[in-house]
């Protein structure tokens, strides 16, 4: 039997979807599953988008250009321009998802064996794109207790080495939902100057930004000209995770032209997903409006009530719509793993995905886990009863192993 | 300014595109062009199937499972028990075409630096794909005089060494529509079993076999069980290409088990095309016989004409919709572009894939071009008025110059 590669045995497993066997048993024995585990909003696509995609009345589903049809990277220039990002059609490359873009911008912008910067707890499957590309992650950890936000500059200096040739991150943050100011990111590019480091920003969230947190897109970092790239997707801000569509945007231009050499060997991103997507940048802003709303209100509701679990450690995210929480419990693959199996509460169990996937370093992240508020409130409260509960009966919690001995102690 | 990696510097341009910026450069001085440069076809996607696409009524175009939605999985089983190929749906990995399906295999199959046997010339964009991957592909040279058959048994054993791992084969063949008895592949498993080698075979025009050719596939082949791993796409059979649908079958479970979290970390595969993929089992089998004939009916165009053009060496291809034509050219990339640039007939041109990039080795095929017949056959007949009267005129011609030269010395 021939064996596979090394690289592919240890290929990781995407945190997210690895308890999925575990929820496919539990709901085949009758109990509900409530997914807070991955970014998968409930919110409807918008309706006059997929209404475009039943009036399509094509002959040809053809191969479309490799970089993305341009009547839609056209509609995009004007979507960025919202943002007062200003970019033309050239500068932008649609990909099959963000993932796919970040894969080739791993190609395009590393050498095997080059270190990348990333605050972490980091989108997971930065991991596996990471290890695709033979690039190493050199993560710096933010922490809970200031809602994760970016550690200084000089913890950012002090990880670079003659390897380094990039810095990423994720803004509004998955899995951590923190907003960075205009002011940090002016600093973190000042810094990605001077060390002529790529200064990557995945900004697929940047309608999510709740209470004062305003966007600022690192493309609009002045005299980052050549040094800033962004990644983008319409899965997100549309929920339309399934159209896998989504785009680089960067002003380097030997970058582009390197990309677009990556992007011809796969022919073109998905069709049927770009009319789509086109259709999405021609409605008004009401959608997102209300969107956003929804979501903070889905913010408030799991704040509030991780608040009045006892043991939890919480704060109240800037944007996106993801919390990373810290529980009472010994370990989080093993409560996860639990809920599914084990725990049932009026029939139902909440679905959560560990925090030690979301980390570069070892022995991060055992004792939390991502919540990602892709319900609506009502399933939103009855997720956080299940939760909420369950940390009350899980057997190993350690909050209560620590008050019974504190209580044998007496 | 940051430098692009050396590999994003070296990526090969895919030779099908690499002419586009000369084509539309062409159209905007009003010139016709006759695409057989890309196996783009103009035969019409299933309307029943795009109608299943406008008839969707989802709320949500939510991500699928990342090996593929399992109502499409198990049409694809009885789609290949047709050609008694037995599968299970856990064995069919659904990817984003053929591309993206190729490009996975690359690193679950081989370690960096680990070597594949291709028969050359072989699908360009192999080259990209196994320069993504850090593997070495190692050509086994093919021959126009005998259609491109395959070589001997013994020139692939005399091409394993310590590195290799695999075989890979595209088979009906593109560029060359050469097909495979079955014979010659159970010649060639053996050799793969003896060896312990992957044996990846790209299958998807194994529709498309003409005159007494039959299909075998390696999913046959007794005894290779772990070995024997096909590649597809309804890009080609349903005419599709914009959809991005294809997949890898294999009964390896290891191998499964690793292509398996490959795809989790790009989450899934499109979903407005899967929609489409699946329509297409639905049908009865009229469509690809007419797609058959039709093919087939161009096939004898295409070679009629080349046998009248003076110096042209050519073949009649016994698969798929490509002739890998020798033409009395100095060098089929000049020859191409000044197709575009500086030759019209009636308003015309024809845009041809030079032959070298369909090459691993140096210094080949440089004399050589792929047509691709997706043209009707009226079409077809004046895209090779065009090439007839552009051999005649070619001021790179050999023939002409041999011919001449042979009239000097006279």
């Amino acid at each position: 039997m021939p064996e596979i590669s090394k690289r592919g045995q240890s290929v990781p497993m995407s945190p997210f979807r690895k308890l999925i066997p575990f929820a496919d048993q539990a709901k085949a024995r009758g109990k509900h599953v409530y997914h807070l585990n991955i970014g998968q909003p409930d919110i409807p696509t918008p309706p006059k988008a997929l209404e475009r995609v039943r009036q399509t009345d094509m002959k040809v589903l053809a191969y479309g250009p490799a970089v993305g049809n341009l009547s839609y990277r056209e509609k995009l220039v004007d979507y960025y321009r919202q943002f007062e990002i200003e970019v033309t059609p050239d500068q932008i490359i649609v990909g099959s998802g963000a993932s796919e873009s970040l894969q080739i911008l791993m190609f395009a912008c590393f050498n095997q064996g080059d270190e990348v910067i990333v605050p972490e707890p980091f989108y997971a499957n930065y991991n596996g794109f990471a290890q695709i590309g033979d690039v190493t992650i050199r993560p710096i950890t933010t922490h809970i207790n200031d809602g994760f936000a970016l550690p200084s500059i000089e913890a950012f200096e002090e990880a670079i080495n003659e390897r380094t040739r990039g810095i990423m991150i994720t803004n509004p943050n998955n899995p951590t939902g923190c907003v960075y100011s205009k002011d940090v990111l002016l600093a973190l590019g000042a810094l990605a100057k001077k060390h002529d480091l790529f200064l990557i920003c995945d900004e697929v969230y940047r309608e999510f930004c709740f209470d004062d947190n305003e966007f600022f897109s690192v493309l609009n970092i002045p005299e980052l000209q050549d040094h800033a790239i962004i990644i983008d997707s319409i899965s997100k801000r549309y929920s339309a995770c399934g159209a896998r569509i989504g785009a680089i945007v960067t002003r380097n231009e030997v970058l582009l032209s390197s990309l677009t050499r990556y992007v011809k060997l796969r022919l073109s991103p998905p069709g049927l997903g770009q009319i789509l997507a086109e259709a999405t940048l021609e409605m008004g802003p009401d959608y997102l409006t209300e969107v956003k709303e929804e979501y903070d209100r889905r913010r408030s509701v799991v704040f509030k009530r991780l608040q009045n679990m006892p043991g939890v450690i919480s704060y109240l995210p800037g944007g996106a719509f993801y919390c990373f929480a810290k529980f009472p419990i010994d370990d989080a693959d093993r409560f996860c793993q639990w809920l599914l199996e084990d725990f049932e509460h009026k029939g139902a169990t909440v679905m959560l995905s560990p925090g030690a996937g979301f980390y570069a370093s070892p022995n991060m992240g055992y004792d939390e886990v991502r919540m990602a508020f892709v319900l609506n409130t009502n399933d939103l409260e009855k997720a956080m009863d299940c939760l909420e509960i369950a940390l009350q009966v899980y057997p190993g919690r350690v909050v209560a192993k620590q008050a019974e001995a504190a209580l044998r102690n007496k």
